[in-house]
Parts: structure tokens; sequence; C-alpha cells
């Protein structure tokens, strides 16, 4: 290991001076088309056009077929391959079968397509790429490495899947520099990829000028079989097609097996003919494996079309190169083991030891200086901009630096009980509508709820294939689609202010994709509206009960649930406040009274005492939401009966839960432990709070069709509830 | 309303005889193919070709161009019509347009297509319908009422959405006899149909015999926009399409109307062409609002084509008849309001008060006389197939009745500590490989994890479009359209015993079908292996953390973490017992030793003391799944240093929670508070068994991408940190 070790720790030292490097990749691409023209990879082509074709047969042909400097191509093809290989080998984890396959699509897109600065990752005019299959992480960890990004050294990759390590098990924007959005939950990263070409059309609509681009970059996505079987993929390509997304290229990795086998038992749809149905530009590239001229040209084609989204089927072996393995299920998902991993060096011709990369490979497959180009100029192009439209370029920046504009909480407006009562979802169109114009970044709506989540901002049109400078998205009844679309224009690092809203029981239908925005660190706002059987006739497939409780066990989700008009704004000022950690505002169909001792302060801290006695209280009754005020009317008929009586107001267990004990204890002093909460939700985690001396009213089992007053009776969600349970623990 | 209730009283009372009604309904049919032939409907095709045309325009049309006996039809069409409008104005809550626009269809369908007994709705040949786009129930009801289901009375119609009628907002399978299947949720209706119509041919494969068939029925579904856009339905339709579900009917009601409005602002895919593209039979009928004939044809059509799913899209016009609210989405969700029902009443020369239904419609769509007919000559067919293949009809039989084989249970194997560790996912596989030969129900399969959730019946091969009669059923990467198919190969009601698997942390991707599960009363077997942190390298994409506690919160579904084989046994015991409840099954990746102590019975109870101390203990400790061997070995170490320490394992709260109080005293006695519990996820709500005065041990955080017992480690999860736990409560 000693001279790996060595050969390793000093690639870039040697590398030839900059200036002939990238002369050479010219020329690499030009000697790499003339002999594919030529017929050095064609001459591959007649055996490989099916990769169905044996996976044996591949050795002699690959091997004797290819000219020196296409050659270099070649072996730039397959450093990606065995650095997949034995990432996944020394770990003994991993997926090296796509990444094998998706070798040559790769090489083409990162080293001749992509426009990025691997030495400022985050630069902003980035093409954006997403690796939709996550489980080949290693294919997108050896992009990374060999493009030029320090986030991913040589170390790194020979940590695959270890603690800490910067190489985990699915690509992890919020460890990996250069990773875009995480991905391994199948068919979210093609969402993710609409979204951030979604991104990418409104800000060029909103900013671009005729004469000076400063939005202006592709968005690439590899998805697999799997991708393509989820419903979500369907969803957002349906979206994408909708809304023209011209500049979204993607690849489907189409090697007909998943991890059941060949995808003949489960997948025989025509895929092409689905995306086409769908509004796109689809393109087979026949043999993925060989014929990298096909690649390019594909990627030429669908650049071309500029009014669709396009969709490259690639047909490819998974494992390509693996003589016993390859064209199999035992691939996808396991170390090949030492044996496989020889022999398939052997076959590939590949001599390096394990993390060996060859000097010119490495000088290949660098883009440190092409990006010094790209993102120079870009920043002239930004020069330009900012000299003839300093109002544009003024908030551009703003927005793109990811800082809130100053001063945007003030616009939050404030409510007394004077301020006639009203539903929370209403509160929150006013919170949206009030907060649009102060915060350029803000963008969202609903997956066709629109007038039922209140989630239009007036002010604007809807984002639509020819109106794509307008904020009010329409999502459609595609609530995961939604949520991971809404991801990604978090994620696009650009100062966009996601919303996304459906009724609360849906989120059931997206729970992946929250899950994956509080993973991932996007400050995505969830407007879920109609948050408990206060709906009312629609019934229990419609009244959330379990999901408070649910999105409250979820680890950095803030689960907030308002009680009134200043509430609402606290949750939208924490929302907004907080761009890398995600919201789920639980907001009621019905009506309630604004109260005076609320605030928006107080609902930051989680918890906070809206009703105080002004001496150590004799119980304390806790409400979030509807039922703030039956317990405020409990405590008045208590406290009118000489009780000593607190009221909290507890809209976010979890900020509350990161207060300092000082502030919990002012709040649930310890040795009062008669309390009660009301919410009209699961009991579950309650006693958290009123402690097992106290006692939770909720609802922990299926609400009914009535209507929504009728249903809070029946399952005695009242004041009286609350008085008859404090009344029994005096 | 004295009038009205008069003339709803007897409406049954005063019909023709039986067999004339038969007659009369034949003649119908034939007169309205005529009148369709001769132009009386013709002549409406011109104007109504689109949906798009003016909803004024219907009015001199429809009301001068139908003759006497297509007049009928025309009468049984607005009957349902206004039913629907009535139903929904008095309640001032639901759904009208879609009932309005699809009761052509509907009258098509339940009048001349469908085979069912409404004097038996659970008749076991019966075509099965599905109203996918679930918000119309109104549509529902009046066709269950029409056709003469005693569990829709004319005044259970007039209760529609109020508490405890029979008409709740959405059709729900166990309220309404007749409702085959919880609706409401978009998208999952027509996967339920896809699992219905897997059953039918399942069985038929099965049980069939060239001479005699005692398993021969179609599936029905009507989707709408809503449900087509949602990802569940192309992942549902992608199999349909792959296994040839010949025998399945879709209508897709194309009314270009959902909540947001024109689904020209999300929608504008080719709808057609994607099923197509799926390997669908597509049919156009153009005008769904007044051309029979086409519906009619389209069926036939339908019904012509055996080797696929037809899909019958019928452009229609939502709120057909209302005159200011008709092709808007002001007649989607809402009621018309007086004004525009008595508009719509004089537009469509509605003449009938309030839920009046005139004697002939109701005797042209009574179907009681066909059904007693249906049935009769099922039960001879039944008959002969018991003389001539006895063996194969008793096993049809057990089947159908839905009960269980007697001993059943028996064939669970059970282990002792001798018996080699191993993960809960591989013990399950020996329980579904022991229950398979004595459960001939048993049915199920992965969503493409097969090899790693162990799913496996070995005994049988795939069901697939060529051997539908086998048992294992390949979903691909479907998790959503897994769950809604499975739960319908329950709601089939045959006797069926779904299971169905993926890693637990794609729980989150088919939620809402294991929420449905739960309410409609489905016995599904949810298989949920990689249950934690300890799954390893995939990292947190992959960890569950919430997951325990979320299906916890869910009413009624069981939520299932075993220790061992025994436990794992107990919970087939518990999941193929409850055919009415479903079970979700949290299995591990990494093995764990067999207890002496463990057993189905105690797991059974939900929680049951497994090392008992023999007397008063002073500290109880409490595990479950993979983290019982943790709680019992700090136990002993407790226990060898002269504590009395009672360990509790506890496979399922909610079991537990159903167990009587001297039950829950004897494992958790009152005045031992000083307990620990150990699980690998989210301590949300344990401390209801480890009291405010004991410890719950968890991982409340994303895991990490690592080998699992380094994460076990690192994040706490050990012996040791249950000891130290304990000692810091002693």
């Amino acid at each position: 290991m000693e001279a790996i070790a060595r050969s390793v720790a000093t690639p870039r030292a040697t590398v030839a001076p900059k200036a002939s490097r990238a002369a050479k990749r010219a020329a690499v691409r030009q000697v790499t088309k003339s002999a594919l023209r030529s017929g050095f990879f064609g001459s591959n082509k007649a055996v490989f056009a099916s990769s169905k074709a044996q996976a044996k047969a591949i050795r002699q042909e690959v091997s004797c077929a290819v000219a020196t400097d296409a050659d270099l191509a070649l072996d730039c093809i397959n450093a990606i391959r065995f650095l997949a290989i034995d990432g996944v080998e020394k770990a003994n984890s991993g997926h090296p079968g796509l990444p094998m396959g998706c070798a040559p699509m790769s090489f083409i897109l990162f080293n001749e397509m992509m426009k990025f600065n691997p030495k400022n990752p985050q630069w902003f005019n980035r093409d954006r790429f997403v690796l939709s299959a996550g489980h080949g992480s290693m294919l997108q960890y050896a992009m990374l490495h060999l493009s030029g990004f320090e986030s991913v050294s040589n170390a790194d990759l020979q940590q695959f899947r270890q603690w800490e390590s910067k190489t985990p098990g699915h690509p992890e924007n919020f460890i990996t520099n250069g990773v875009e959005v995480t991905t391994g939950p199948l068919g979210q990263g093609i969402a993710n990829a609409v979204g951030l070409a979604v991104a990418e059309k409104h800000l060029g609509a909103r900013y671009n000028k005729p004469d000076c681009e400063v939005v202006d970059h592709y968005t690439y996505c590899i998805m697999g079989d799997g991708c393509n079987m989820e419903g979500i993929s369907t969803e957002a390509a349906s979206l994408a097609g909708h809304w023209g997304l011209g500049k979204l290229i993607v690849f489907y990795d189409d090697n007909s097996i998943s991890i059941d086998g060949h995808t003949d038992i489960s997948f025989t749809e025509d895929v092409s003919a689905r995306f086409d149905a769908l509004g796109w530009h689809t393109i087979h590239v026949e043999d993925g494996n060989t014929d990298l001229d096909a690649i390019r040209k594909a990627v030429e084609d669908a650049k071309a079309v500029t009014d669709k989204p396009t969709m490259i089927k690639v047909t490819t072996l998974i494992g390509y190169g693996s003589p016993n393995k390859a064209n199999s299920h035992a691939v996808h998902g396991a170390a090949l083991g030492p044996d496989e991993v020889k022999a398939t060096r052997e076959n590939l011709k590949w001599e390096h030891e394990p993390f060996v990369v060859p000097e010119a490979v490495m000088s290949q497959m660098d883009r440190s200086e092409d990006g010094a180009k790209f993102e120079a100029e870009w920043e002239a192009t930004l020069a330009t901009y900012t000299e003839k439209y300093p109002e544009e370029a003024a908030e551009f920046k703003q927005l793109i630096s990811g800082e809130l504009p100053e001063g945007w909480e003030d616009a939050l407006p404030k409510f007394t009980p004077e301020d006639k009562g009203d539903a929370t979802r209403n509160h929150s169109q006013t919170m949206l509508n009030a907060l649009a114009p102060v915060l350029p970044g803000l963008i969202g709506g609903s997956a066709d709820l629109a007038p039922s989540n209140m989630t239009l901002m007036k002010m604007f049109g809807d984002f639509q294939k020819d109106t794509p400078a307008e904020r009010n998205v329409r999502f459609g009844v595609r609530e995961h689609a939604m949520g991971a679309i809404a991801n990604a224009l978090g994620l696009h690092n650009s100062g966009l202010i996601p919303y996304c809203a459906t009724f609360f029981i849906f989120s059931d239908y997206m729970r992946s994709a929250m899950r994956m925005a509080a993973l991932s660190e996007v400050g995505n706002i969830f407007v879920m509206t109609h948050d408990s059987i206060g709906l009312g006739e629609d019934g229990p497939t419609h009244q959330p009960v379990e999901h408070l409780a649910s999105f409250r066990a979820m680890p950095k989700m803030l689960m907030m649930r308002p009680g009134d008009g200043n509430e609402t704004a606290g949750c939208y000022a924490v929302g907004v406040g907080n761009r890398k950690r995600p919201v789920t505002l639980a907001l009621s169909r019905q009506a309630m009274p604004n109260m005076a001792t609320t605030s928006i302060e107080g609902t930051k801290k989680g918890a906070y005492t809206v009703v105080d006695c002004g001496e150590k209280p004799e119980v304390i009754l806790i409400g979030t939401g509807s039922e703030l005020q039956f317990a405020v009317e409990a405590g008045e008929k208590l406290s009118a009966e000489g009780t000593k009586v607190n009221v909290v107001s507890m809209p976010c267990w979890e900020l509350f839960d990161e207060t300092d004990a000082d502030y919990q204890e002012s709040v649930f002093p310890k040795d009062v432990r008669k309390r009660v909460s009301i919410e009209a939700g699961s009991t579950q985690g309650w006693m958290k709070y009123t402690t097992d001396s106290g006692i939770a009213i909720g609802v922990d089992t299926w609400g009914a069709s009535a209507p929504g007053p009728l249903l809070y009776e029946k399952y005695g969600i009242t004041p009286d509830a609350v008085y008859k349970a404090a009344k029994s623990l005096l």
C-alpha cells in the first residue's frame, strides 16, 4: 500500500502546466471525435449495440480498438470506473454497477459539457448536476475529485462510507461541497433537477437583459430505472414539460437492472414514449458504453431544443467491464469482491493499483483552468450588468448573497383582539402578501389547493412557460414533486425562499421530500392547512390526527401551529429567518380570535405564557393553534373561581426545547405538575410537557365526516374539557 | 318538505312488477341505442363535441332533442345529477361538479354494464367499482341508492356529510356497504382498482377451470384530472400495463377543471399517450355529456381487448347543466347555492323537488332483479365446480369465506437460544415461507427490494402477466402504488392476505396508503426492514429515526418491532390474525440472539417481562427489536451487582395499551418509577412507559454513513448506556 499512497500523495504536483493542459484537453476532444468518426469506437459499436451483450465480449474489443488519444478518453473513463470499484471494495459496501456503466456519459458531461469552477463550487452561474440515482455516489465523488474539487481528495475517496468522511453512502450536500442536492430516495433527484431548472428559468427571466445574461446555466441529471419507476419522477417530469424547461437535460441510465433483477419483471413500459407524452424532447443513445460521439451529439441536440426539457435514454451495461457480474443485479449494490476486481482490471487492461490515477488522466480531467475562465467571464458580465442596470444588479446581488434584506421582519403585521378573528390559513396569506414585496426571493405555491391553502401572492402572476418571471407556482395535484421541486429552489443557493402548500393530511404524500428538506438543510416553508378534525365534512380521509406528532418526531423539522394572527406572523418570522431549516405550519380552516398577549417574540421561543396569574400557578393550561382559545377560556373560568392559573401557548415544541433551562423553568416550573394540554391531534409525546401528573387532551383516533364544530363537541375538544381536566387535578 | 318526504317514503312500493321492469330496462337500452343512431343524441354531438362549449348552450339542445325512451335515460342521468346537487346543497358542503359531469358514464356503467347484486353487496363475483375521484362521493351514493342498495336509502342521501350518516364526505368502505374501497386521497383509488383487478386475475388463474369459471368480474374505476396528476397513478398504471390486466376498465373524467382552475395551468401532458406508453389500450369518448352510444361502445371495445387494461378518456363538462357555473372550478367543491340550483333545474327541465326521484327512473335503475339472477347463475356454476373439482372448491370456499384455516398458527416456528442468532428480516422470511403452505391467501412482495427485505416465498414463482397464479408480486420501485394495490388485495374480500415490503425509511413514500389500510380496515402486513441506524453505510437518507414514533401515533396501526425469532413469529401471528387491522413490522438488517423467554403469546400482549427478578424490581429495563438484547445485557450486569431488575420486551405499544389494567400493572407496577427504555429511534412518547422519573435512550437526530456497529457506539445505543442510565436512577 505504500507505493499507492505515494503515488496518490502528489498527483497534482506533477501535472503539465495549465495552458498546455487546456490545449491538450481540446485536442483530446477533437481526436476522440475523429477516432469515433474513423471507427475506433465505431468498431465497438457493432459489438455493443445492445447492452444485453455478454460482458465477457468487451475485453478484447475495447482493449485493441482504441488509438492513442482516444485511449486517453478511455483511460479517463476507466479511471472513473476503478475509483468507484476500489472505493466500494475498500468500504466493502456500496454500488459499483452504476458508476461503471455511467462513466462514459459522466466523462462527456463533466469533461466537455459542464460549466463549473471546481475551485469555487458555489460559483453562482455553474451548471447544476444531480445524481438522482444517488446510490451510485462513488461516481459523483470520482467526478468531483477528478474534476479538481478540493472537497473530495483521493484520501476522501478511500474513506468512502466511513464515519465523518466527506464521501458518505449517498451524496449529501451538507457534507460534500460540490454536491448540489442530497439524493438516495429514488425519484426525488430528478424532481430536484426540475426545481433547479425552474430556479434558473425564473431568475433568468427576472434579471437577464438581452445584452447581458447573468443567469445562464444548464441543469443535468442522471436518473436510473428506479427513479423512473417512482411516481414522483412522472409528477416532476409532467411539470418540467408543462413549463418548457429547455435547459434541463436528463440522462436516463437505461441498464435494465434493479435490485430484484432484470427490469423485465416489473418495468416494461416505454419510458421514452412516456416522456414524449409529458412534453419532453427525447433522444436515445443506443450504446452508452463506448459510443462517446453519440453521447456528445445527444447533449448538443438537447441544447438545440430550447423550449422542451430533454431526456436522453442512454442504454448501458451495468457494471460494464466486470466479466462475471456485469448486466446482473450482483453488481448493483455490493462490492465486486477481490477476484472479480482483479478480473475486471484484466478485462479493462487497467494496470494501476487501487486509487492510483495516471497523471494524464488527472490532467485531462481537471477543470480548474476552465472553471477560472468561466467564472472570470461571468464576473465581467456581472460588472457590465452592474454598470448598465444598477438597480436590478443591486437586487440580484442581494438575492444571490443569500442574506435577507434588512428589516424584512418589520413587514409582518401585528394584531390586537380588536382585529376580527380569522383562520390561520387566512393569516398565512396575509403574511405571504406582506412579505412578498420585501422578499424578492419569495416564491411558491400549492398542489392545486391555492384557494383553500390561501397561498397566492396577489401582486404576482403565475410562473408558467411563457411567464417565468412570475412567482406563484401552480404545482397541480403533485405533492411529492412539489416538495422536492421547492426544496431545489432553496438548494439552488440563489436566495430563493420557497414555500409550498397542501392540506396537512397530504403531507403523507410528500413526507419524504419534507424529511429531505430537514436533512439537507433547506429553509422550505411547508404551508399545511386544514390541520385537524376541525375541517369538518370531508371526513377522516382528510383529517390529520397523527401528523403533528409525526413531524415533531422528525429531526430538525420545526413543526409550528400558531394560535392567532400574531403567532402566524411569528411562524413566518421563524420560517423565513431559518434559511437552513424547514418549518411545517399547521394552519386552521376555522377562525379563532386574536389575543392581546400573543407575539412574534413569544412564538420564536416555541412556548410562552399568554395568561399569567402573577404568582406561582396552581395549574398550567397549554394550548396550540385553534385550541389555544379553549385553554384561555377554561383559564378564565378557573381564575374567576379563584384558581391561580397560567395559560401557555405552545406553537413549537422544538424551539421551546432549544431555549435555555431558566426560560423553560419560567414557563413550566418543575414543581407545578398540574398541567393540562389541549390540541386537536395525537396526544403522543405531550406528557413531556404536562408531566405524568398532568392530562393531555387530544384526538387519538380517526375523525369523522360532519360539521367541524359538532366534531369538536363529539371528540371533547372544548373549553369545558380543559376546565374539567384541570378541576380533576386540583 | 312534507310532499317530498311522502313521495320519497314509498318509491319502491309502486314500481312495476319485476319481470316487466327488466324487460323495460332492456327496451330502454335498445331505444336509447336507436335514438343515438337516429341522431337524437347525435344532434347534440356537434354542439358538445368539446367540453369547452358554453354551459348555457346546453339548455335548448338537450331539452328538445330527446325522444320518449331516450328521455327516460336522460331522466335517469338527471336524477343522478340532482341527487348529487341536492345532497350537496342540503349539506352546504361537497362536490357537485363531478357527479353532474359523470352521470352519463355512470348511468351506462351501473345500469347496463356492471354485474352486481344490490341485495347482496358482498356477493363474491360482482364487478368492482372504484370512485378514485372520491370527492364526487354523492355520485357513488346516488348510484348505490338508485341501483337498489339498501345501504343507501333516500333518507341517507339527505344526511350527506352529517354525523354518523351512511353518506360521509368521501366514500368509506367501513361505513357504507357497496363501497368497495375508501377514496379521497387522489390517485390511490386507481391503484386500488389495479389491486382489485390483480386479485381477480390471480384467483381466476388459480381456481377457474376451462369448463367452470368461478372467478370472473371486471373492475371499473372513475378517475379525474387530480388522480392523473398524482404520481401513484402512473406507478399503478405502469404495473397494470405490465401485468396485462385486461379486465380493468378505467374512465378518465377529462373535465379540464381542478381546484386551482383550468388544468391548462399545470396539466398539459397528453394523458392518453402516457397510458399508451404504459401499455394500455386507450379510447377517447369526445362527448361524455350526451353521447351515451360512444360511452357504451367504448366499454364494449374495452372488453374486447383482453390482454391490456383500458383507459377511456371521457371528455365531460364539469357541473354539466349548471348555466352559470359549469366548466368552472366554482362547481367543483362547493354547493351551487339556491339560485343556481334553481337555474340548473330550469336548464335541465327537472321539475322534481329535491330528493324526489320519478318512479320510472327508480324502476329503470333498480338492478335487484338482475343481481339476483347474476348471483343465482354464479351459485349454479359454483355448485358444478364443487361437484367436479371438490378439492379446489374446498380451498376456494375456505378462502373466500375470509376465515383463516384452522391451526394455521401452528406453522409458525419456535426458537431457543441454541438457534443461531439472526436478523429479524431473515426471521420474517422464515415466517412467510412457513405460512405460505398453510395460508392459501398469502400473497405479496417488495418494491424492488426482495433480496434485502427477504420477502420471497420460495415455493412460488412471480405473479406476472402470463403466470398470474403465482404469489410473489414484483412491484418495482413503486412504494405508494404497492401499498394501495396490496390494500386492494385485502379489500377484494376474497381471503387474500396481502403483505408488502420496502426499507422502513421508504414508508415515507407510501405513508398515505398505510394510513388508508388502517382507516379502511385492511389487514395488510407492511414488512419494513433496515429499521434503524443499524443499517449502517447507506447513511441518513436511508436510516429511519422518527418512523416508529410516527406510526405509533397513527390510529389503529399496529407498529411492531420484534426482538428475535419468537417475537417475529408473534408479529406474524398478530398480523395474519388481524384481518381488519394492518401491522407495520420494523425489522433489522443486523442479527440478534434468540432468547429463552420470548414468545408468541408475550408478543401478542405488546409488552411482557422477559427477565423477572421474582420480587418487586428496583428498576425496569425496556427494550424493543435489536436493542432488546442490550436491555437484557445491562440487566444481567445490574443483577450480578445485586440490583433487583426486570427486563420488559415491548414489541408493540398499541397491543399493550389494549390489555387490561391488571396486566399493565403486572408489567409496569405504578410504584416502580425507575425505568429505562432503549430503542434505536425517536424517544418521543416513551415517557408514557418510563414515567417522567425514568430515562428513554434513543436516537433523536439524523443517522450517518458508517458501519452499523460503529454508529451504535457513536450514538450511545449500547448495553453500557442502559446500565449507566439505570445506575443514575438507583
